[in-house]
C-alpha cells in the first residue's frame, strides 16, 4: 500500500488568460495521482502560504467538478503576490518557516505556476530541501504572456495574449480603414524585454487583408527620425496606417521610449513601469506630421481577455499542469517543464529542464523573425505564431457574460 | 409592371461592431424589394458620393453571398466620412450637385446609417427634396455606441459595445483581485455627454460575484474630493478597488476632468476630443492617496470589438436596416427607424419617428437610474441593459482569427 503524502500549488506573478488552465490540469492529475493525498492551493502565493493560508483543493474539486468553468476563468483563482526569495543568507529564518510549515502539512510536492522570477523561487526551495536532505519535490509550470522564458518553445498563457493582439489588431485595422482623412493609430503592446506579443500583432496578415503598416521591437534600438521617416513613408501609400509597437522599445542610450511619460517608479524587483511609451509617439508623429494621430494601449486586457482566448494555449497550459505532477511523482525535483515543437503538422509535447537553467534569464526574438529594417517581422515569425492562436475555447455564457469560477 | 428606380447607403460617422450588420439588412431587403432595381453603397456617405465614388451592392451581393460575413465583420464596409450638410442656403450648389447625382443614377431611395449628425442630414436631404418635389424617399437608420439618439428605446451597436465594456469588466476584476496590495483601477469608457455605455460597466454584479466598486457617469457633476472620499471608503472594505469612470465627466464649472490630460484639438464638429479622464484621476489618487493606482482606457476596442459582440444587437441591427428599405418602399420619408421595447420576456419591435425629433438631440441616462450618491447605477439600470448583451454572434474563425470581409 503507497503512503500518500500531500501537495501544494500556487499560483505566483501577473496573471494570464490561462494560468487557471494549468491550476485545472494540476488539480485533475494531483486528485488522480496515487501518491497524492491532498491537494492544497497557496493563497497569494508564498506570501499567503507563510501566512497559513490555504485552501483544500481535493475537497473543493472532488470528482473535477467545476474544472471546466476554472479553465476559462481569467487572472489567478488562488490569489498571487510579488515576493522573490531572498538567497539563504540573507533571511535564513524565512526558509526554516517555509520548510516547517511543509512538513507540518505533510507537503512532499510543490508546484509553483509562474514565470521569471518565480522559477527562481523554484530554483531556491528546490536547493534548499536538497541540502536538507528535505524530500520535497519542487517542480515549476511556466505561465508568461511575454513568452520569454527558455528552454520551452513558448509558454502558456502566451498563446490567448497573442490571440487577443491579433484579433484586435485586425478589428483596429477594419475600424481605422473608415476614413479617408491621413491618420496614424499607435497601438502600444505590453513585453519589457521580449517582442514576442509585440510580433503577434503581425498575424492579420495572414487572412489576407493586410496586418500592421510597422511594427517595433524592442530587440532593436529605437531610432525617432527613422520612425518618423517610416511614417511619413507609410502615410505615402494610404492614408490609415497603423503601427504596433512594444511598450519596452528603447532609445540607443538605454533609456525606455516611454520615459518621457512615466512617473519614474519601479516595481519590487526593481522593473520600472512603462505606460508611456505610446503617448510619446503620438506627440512626436503630432509634433512633426502633423497629421491626425492617437495611440491606443492594449492595457491588461492582454493577459485576462479569456473571452478570446486560444483554445490551443488553454489546452496546452492544462497539459503542462498534469505534466509537472507527473513529474514530481516520479521523483524529480527542481525542474520546469517545457514545451516541445514539432511543424508540418503542429505538434506540442512536453519536457522539462533544469529551472536553474531558466531562472532570471529571458529569451528575446530571435534575429530572423525580425526584418532587416528593424520595422516588421518576417515570415518565419508568423509561421512560428500560427499555430498558437488557433481554436476557440468552450466558454459557458449566462445572459450574455461568460461564466467564471471564483474560489470564495 | 412595377417601374424600378435604384436605391442608395451610407455608413457616415464612427463605425461600430453592428453598423455592417444594418448594411447587411438594407442589402437584403433591398434585393428582395419589387421597387428597387439597383442598390448602390456611397464610399465614404455623403463625401464619397458627391465625388461619384459608389459601389454596387446588388452586384456584389448578388443572392445573398457573404452578407453573414459582413455582419460579423466590425468598421464600415463602406467606409465613412464626418461630412455635416451645411444648411441650404449656405451652399445650395452642393445640394443641386448631390440631386444631379440621384437623377443621375435614378435614385429614389436613400439610406443613411449614422448617429445624431447623420440625422441632421438625412433631415436636411428629405426636406430639400420635399421643397423640390424630388421624389426621394430618405430614411435614417440609427446607429452609435453611444446610445444617445432620442425616438427610439436604444441604438444598433450599443448592445455590441455595452457586452465589450461588461465582459471586459469582468475580466479586469478577475485580473485586479489577485494581489493583497491596495490598489485602485481606473476604466475609461467612451461617452461624451451621456453615460449609457459607462453603465454597462455594472453589468458583471449580476453574475453574482461584484462588479465596480463605483461608476461615474456624465449626467452627474463630478466632484474631485467626493471621488477620492469615495475610493478611500471603498478601499477601507477590500484591497482591490475599480472605478468606471465616463471619458465625459464634468466639473461642475463645466470643464471637462479629461481637460487637464488633453491636447485641446476638437473634431470638425467641435466636439473636443477627450483622451485624459482615467489619466487625471490617476495622477489624483497617487497624489492625495498614495496607493498602488493606474488607469485603462478601453478605447477603439468599444466600437470595433465583434469577436465580443452581442447576438442580440447584431440581430436587431440587422432588422433596422430591413425595416428602413421596407419603410421607403411605403413612400415614406424623413423618417429614423425606431426599436420599441417589451419586457418579460424581452422583446424588440421596430417603429419609426420624423427624424427632425432626433437630429441633434442627446438622450441622456435618466436619473432612476444612478443612485443617489451618483457613483453608481441602481437594479433598473441593470434591467434596461441585461437583454441588450445577450447572445453570442456565430462568427466563422480561420486559424485562429475571425473572418473579416473587406470590399475592395
Amino acid at each position: 500500500m503507497n503512503i500518500r503524502s500531500n501537495a501544494i500549488v500556487g499560483q505566483p506573478g501577473g496573471p494570464t488568460a490561462a494560468i487557471n488552465a494549468t491550476l485545472a490540469g494540476v488539480i485533475h492529475a494531483a486528485l488522480e495521482a496515487e501518491q497524492i493525498g491532498t491537494l492544497y492551493g497557496m493563497r497569494n502565493g508564498i506570501d499567503g502560504f507563510l501566512g497559513e493560508q490555504i485552501i483544500n483543493l481535493s475537497d473543493r474539486f472532488a470528482q473535477g467538478r467545476d474544472l471546466q468553468e476554472l479553465i476559462t476563468t481569467p487572472g489567478a483563482a488562488l490569489g498571487s503576490c510579488r515576493r522573490k526569495l531572498p538567497p539563504f543568507e540573507d533571511d535564513p529564518e524565512l526558509y526554516e518557516r517555509l520548510f516547517k510549515l511543509f512538513s507540518k502539512y505533510d507537503i512532499r510536492y510543490f508546484f509553483y505556476i509562474g514565470g521569471n522570477d518565480s522559477m527562481d523561487t523554484v530554483d531556491k526551495v528546490a536547493a534548499y530541501a536538497r541540502e536538507r536532505n528535505y524530500d520535497i519535490r519542487v517542480i515549476g509550470i511556466p505561465k508568461t504572456i511575454d513568452n520569454d522564458l527558455c528552454g520551452t518553445d513558448h509558454t502558456p498563457g502566451f498563446g490567448s495574449a497573442a490571440k487577443f493582439v491579433a484579433v484586435t489588431i485586425q478589428e483596429l485595422l477594419r475600424d481605422c480603414a473608415v476614413y479617408t482623412v491621413p491618420a496614424v493609430t499607435v497601438v502600444e503592446i505590453m513585453g519589457r524585454d521580449a517582442g514576442w506579443l509585440t510580433a503577434a500583432a503581425g498575424l492579420p496578415q495572414l487572412a489576407g487583408y493586410g496586418g500592421p503598416d510597422l511594427i517595433y521591437l524592442p530587440e532593436r534600438v529605437f531610432d525617432m527620425n527613422a520612425f518618423l521617416e517610416d511614417i511619413r513613408n507609410a502615410l505615402a501609400v494610404h492614408p490609415n496606417v497603423l503601427v504596433a509597437v512594444s511598450e519596452g522599445i528603447r532609445f540607443a542610450d538605454g533609456t525606455y521610449v516611454g520615459e518621457g511619460g512615466q512617473s519614474g517608479a519601479a516595481d519590487v524587483f526593481g522593473h520600472r513601469y512603462l505606460a508611456g511609451t505610446g503617448k510619446v509617439l503620438e506627440q512626436a508623429i503630432r509634433e512633426t506630421i502633423g497629421c491626425k494621430v492617437r495611440s491606443v494601449e492594449l492595457s491588461l486586457c492582454q493577459r485576462c481577455a479569456s473571452s478570446v482566448a486560444s483554445a490551443t494555449d488553454l489546452s496546452e497550459a492544462f497539459s503542462a499542469g498534469e505534466a509537472g505532477v507527473s513529474l514530481a511523482c516520479q521523483g524529480k525535483t527542481g525542474l520546469m517543464v517545457t514545451f516541445i515543437r514539432e511543424n508540418e503538422p503542429y505538434r506540442c509535447s512536453l519536457g522539462c529542464i533544469p529551472v536553474s537553467e531558466v531562472a532570471n534569464r529571458i529569451r528575446k526574438v530571435p534575429d530572423s523573425y525580425i526584418d532587416s529594417k528593424g520595422n516588421q517581422i518576417t515570415v518565419q515569425c508568423l509561421q512560428y505564431l500560427r499555430p498558437l492562436i488557433v481554436g476557440e475555447p468552450a466558454l459557458v455564457w449566462r445572459d450574455g457574460m461568460p461564466v467564471h469560477l471564483v474560489l470564495d
